[in-house]
């Protein structure tokens, strides 16, 4: 290596690669990969990435192969890895929530909590993290890993299964009943810890991490404008939700102001009629690219 | 059904289902239409979807089935239907004009006025409406259900059509030969008159409209943003188009004003030309989600 | 042709076209482009189009058979055509650089310099160029025309190409080294040299140029919105780039100002955290579509 | 039309015109259906093709329009038209079976029989033939015609449909029961009357019908080759299904002869390991393009 | 080079290059182009692939840096090479006939022999056969190397064209007239003439020529057996084309004969018919893949 | 379960599960898997399928929760399972080889043997068996699963990795060098021992594998058919490969006699020519579905 400072960061290849490719350019980077390398370019000379699965992620950067990456929280718990948790992400309000790991048996079984499965078998991607559950109550199971379609298991290949799920809907189309929510998990931008302990590396990691969430932040809001008369500016005030006060500027006319605000989406059907009503008038909303508050 | 307040919302099914789906995106809604389902999901609690033909949806309105649906003039008439008309949606001043049912007969026939068409056979998918306006002129003719394809008919499957066209390619492509304009046509938002009389469906149904139309009226509109000194605010002000006044604010030089305003999509490559000969500088053009005025 | 005022513009047909058009309709003219027709409607009666192949872009428009055309400089060149330069047209700064024509031979290969290369073969697309250019250095070679895949040529079909490339990509994969760069060349909008004399067709022009550069522009861009208190405006102002002063209003709040800006895309991940560092508050990036300073 | 012998053949538009034109291929005649055209061309100067829906080709043959077409049983029923049938034709016996139309209703609606929907609505788009069920059996209902989408109809738009079904799937995941079978139909080749006494046209309908059958025969079934010692001919010859007797060829060694001979392809995987039993060697299959007996 | 005997063999890039490589493949070549390459596998050790345009093969061929290729005769002739003429190859009956060469011009222009365009300019991709054309005849005329496009030319751009057609149909929807053929071409299988004096090359290029033709000789043939008793033999017989005569054997029972034949698909649907009004039993039609008669 | 009998068959799920049901339609059953289900359809009521990974499949076959199945053999040794080999299936003579596992290392690395690696670490997704080998030569390594893309992994984050592959071509183009094979491994038919211990059950599982071997071996052979004087019927029989008889049929001429024969479609192309030059006539090749000698 040279004497350049470069940081070596982690993309997760996958499910979850396009969406943060995606979620890159939205915060300012260019990340191109291309066909079969798993060394993508990015158009950042102090920044070297390489494509890791998700479930190797945290290794690979506790080891510190990696200075920093994106994995989901469930996976830094299966290895037990000790890295440093710069931010949590949610990559869109709309399409990502948290997802959860679950403790799920067939409909019919007559097993309704942890304990009635002792004796039996678990089948599971995240085998230590389960095997590490279940001692600590104590309950002797065998946990066999499962390469994939875990839901299609039980009963005939396996008595039970911890899965991961968004809405629970394709456990219920396999006929499948929850008994336990064993851990919520969420995306992560993790950081090795010596990385993060040398300050060139952390502010670029930090800048980072402020980008990618004004990227984020910015895919639930959009900006307002409108105008209105000072007679009506407080009923419109008392309509816009408190958390973002309006900038508010004068116009030519000194009986007009000007509003420019940022409003959550999926509140603006309902604040626009009421906007209306309240006197203000030349409403426009208008699509965002960041949001740093 | 519970006491919690709901509105049926009729979708229309098939050709006009995309474009529906997006300008309720657009105007606030999000409606997943998922494979075969007739029934997409909406993000509002307080709506029920049913995607239902375009032509059977004044049918279903009128009794009460839906509270309030999307579906074309033309249908209304043909099926006679006494529906609340809400407002009328021009989804997108690009691609959407009005549509023209026209009486329309083979370009080398004998036939140019619809009185030339007694006792000759003419198909049609528009029936009930076909007949009326041939029996309102006392002109027998024989009118046939057309299950598709009507404009290839003339002349060897029926004498002449009454079809529907925007710009008349279709007609001209099979060489017919319009002799008459039946009726005019565009999308209706459409209500039961029961359900408009009740003062929380009216509510929401008029929040639906009022957010429908902001969200077409932005697609043909932008936003523009310049400086100008004050010296040449008169010539600036005197380009733009006299119907939406432009905010006009003070800058910290008190020589200069800042102009917001919105603009006619259409009109923005003429008007930028004349803005920057008269004097307007750092002039930017930004896209509009909504515009309610 | 009527008295009706007419710009007959040439559009390049081929691997440019669907970017032209696409720039085009960001500069407000859409083009439809319908299959296999050579001659796309566009949205403006006053201009008439015909899609050409930039490699005879040049010789119609001196010819006057068309009044404005869009072609490289490269072929220009080639043609040795004599017409007027309007405004060189760099589509995006992101996806488009200039391109060069080089002189390449196989890595392994004992040619070092032009002169080398006496009474060898060379291949080419730009044949006429490549001649002039070795006539004028007194190297006499053997100058052969290739109808494609010229880079696989060398060293069984020929002993050297001049042909041209972005990144060199191409070349280095197969296997050849670049001795010579012959030119460089971009995208110009050229004119006829008596259309561009005519006053009319010559303000038709200018503003195609105008606002063909306003889309351009805005593509690498954006603009930028934020707050921040009069004690803090100084150190903000110096983070921003010194090239686009920024538009500052006053906020009802005597303390607070507004600052609007536009900025380039790229420095964005630089600047905003250091805004933020800087005091700002409320920083809010939004999409451009036109830029005109 | 000049003297020029010439079949007017409808092809039925729709969901089945790519099977049908597969068939014909198969058959031995290309048909060519380009784009929007109504009139496919065909590799036959004696045939004029036309793409005519299903539900108005017996409309059309009946009245002369057409001499032939493809279309189902229960159009021909639903029109009362008066046509000949030629033939019926099951396209493969793999995908396509019988059609039924069936009187559903809802699961858990308190209807049995066609008698308890006295005074209901039925929505079908074979409205007519449903009139004349009801009528025969004086049992007084309501008959709407579906634009489509009819099984999602009950119980909120309909309280039965008549509608058609393959395997009853769609039926049961709309929730649906079957209570009674109406009529089952499938494709029919249709010849007007009159056409069918003109000589020339019987011969060409004709033989247009055994090649289609020819063709239609050959998709389930395959060629068998094998060779045996005459010691186990007889056994060999027990295996083999009592249909369609092979084709025995004598070798040249005295000892031994060749059978040939036409299988159901179903069997095919029963049958081979038996022959192989009973002593057969060299067993080969081969596929088949056309078979008429 | 080794001593190991190798074929250089040039498969033509672009429009014929994956009709060629399927009929090499039903040859029983494998030939693998992977995505930019322009030297395919194949999987004959003897044989060398090198993708190359059609325009340039006769060239490249003739100076023997190839042994042999596939290219259009009218290129044969552009470029005046002297090379070998192995076979012509008309690769499907059904989708491939012989192309031509013609002079057209805008159907309402006053040209209607050579003689007229004197003078005139010409636009064409054949420039150098074109010259000679018109220098063979003493007609002055200005021919244009035209880089695509040709047909959309007149009359704007040129004064008329010499095209490749093989319908028309592009000539007549660019409203031309054609006024002379000056070529018919087809594709053909040439070789260097040193490489053809070579017995190994010679018997290589031999071999290829004959199962190159029986793979085109299969598409459009189809093989037929059927049982005939006899007496009916004659009949049977005297049914089927004299071409190619059948091979008649002798079954177990002696007053039984199986034939089998060859026949073209096209006359299938006329033979079929009319063997089984002779008298014909158990007739089965299958697929060939190579005919070497 | 009932008395029926039903064998409970594993499909490989993944990038064999294509290839398998082709394999399967092939040997005479379909196999219908739509969409998510991991319980396709078969058109054989005595099968029940289930998807199961291929690295999963030995193991249920071992505990019986299948009676039979297909997998590699290399999942079965990794498995370290107790099954019945029933058949080894090349699916496809062109497109499957034996796979073979590697240990593999960066090319420039200094390890030259599976010594070389003592105190490394290994990346591989076959665990088990690679300790087994490392354990059984003594050498000491640490043993990683890796979850996907193994072979990019040297030298960043593992030493050397045993990975499995067909051509080595993607450990070429990741710059690796093979040190060792460690297996060679194919698809093999397994079955579970005390299903094949059951004569219903044994006789299902042969049939099964009689018919997948018949429509492998028809995958790569071809039909031959010709005629030969007797003359020069010695001559053309010592052109055929001495493996399979042909059926030598008298034809009605005494002199003549007809051949067919079953020929690797690989030899075709050099027998063809050869046979030719013997005096056969009238050649012909058709496709094969099934092939059992």
């Amino acid at each position: 290596m040279s004497d350049k400072k470069v940081l070596k960061l982690g993309i997760p290849k996958g499910s979850l690669q396009d969406a943060t490719i995606a979620l890159f350019e939205r915060a300012g980077w260019r990340i191109y990969a291309s066909g079969r390398s798993y060394f993508p370019t990015i158009d950042d000379t102090e920044i070297e990435c390489m494509l890791v699965r998700a479930q190797e992620m945290a290794r690979y950067v506790e080891q510190g192969h990696l200075d920093a990456g994106l994995t989901g929280h469930d996976w830094v718990l299966e290895n037990q890895t000790d890295v440093e948790y710069v931010t949590s992400l949610t990559y869109s309000k709309a399409s990502r929530q948290k997802v959860k790991w679950v403790l799920a048996v067939p409909e019919d079984s007559p097993f309704h909590k942890p304990e009635d499965l002792a004796g039996m078998t678990i089948a599971t991607e995240l085998v230590e993290f389960t095997k590490r559950y279940f001692a600590g109550k104590n309950i002797p199971v065998k946990v066999e890993f499962s390469w994939g379609a875990t839901e299609v298991k039980p009963p005939m290949l396996a008595d039970a299964i911890v899965e991961v799920t968004e809405t629970g809907s394709s456990l219920r189309a396999n006929r499948l009943r929850i008994i336990e929510t064993l851990m919520e998990s969420e995306t992560q931008f993790i950081a090795n810890k010596d990385s993060y302990a040398d300050a060139w590396k952390k502010e670029k990691i930090d800048s980072l991490a402020l980008m990618l969430n004004g990227a984020i932040a910015a895919q639930g809001q959009v900006g307002l404008m409108l105008n209105v008369g000072k007679a009506n500016l407080d009923a419109v005030l008392g309509v816009l939700p408190a958390l973002n006060s309006p900038t508010v500027s004068q116009l030519s006319d000194p009986e007009w102001v000007a509003l420019n605000t940022i409003l959550e989406e999926s509140l603006v059907r309902d604040v626009i009629p009421k906007l209306k009503a309240a006197g203000a008038t030349g409403i426009v909303e208008y699509p965002l690219s960041k949001v740093v508050l």
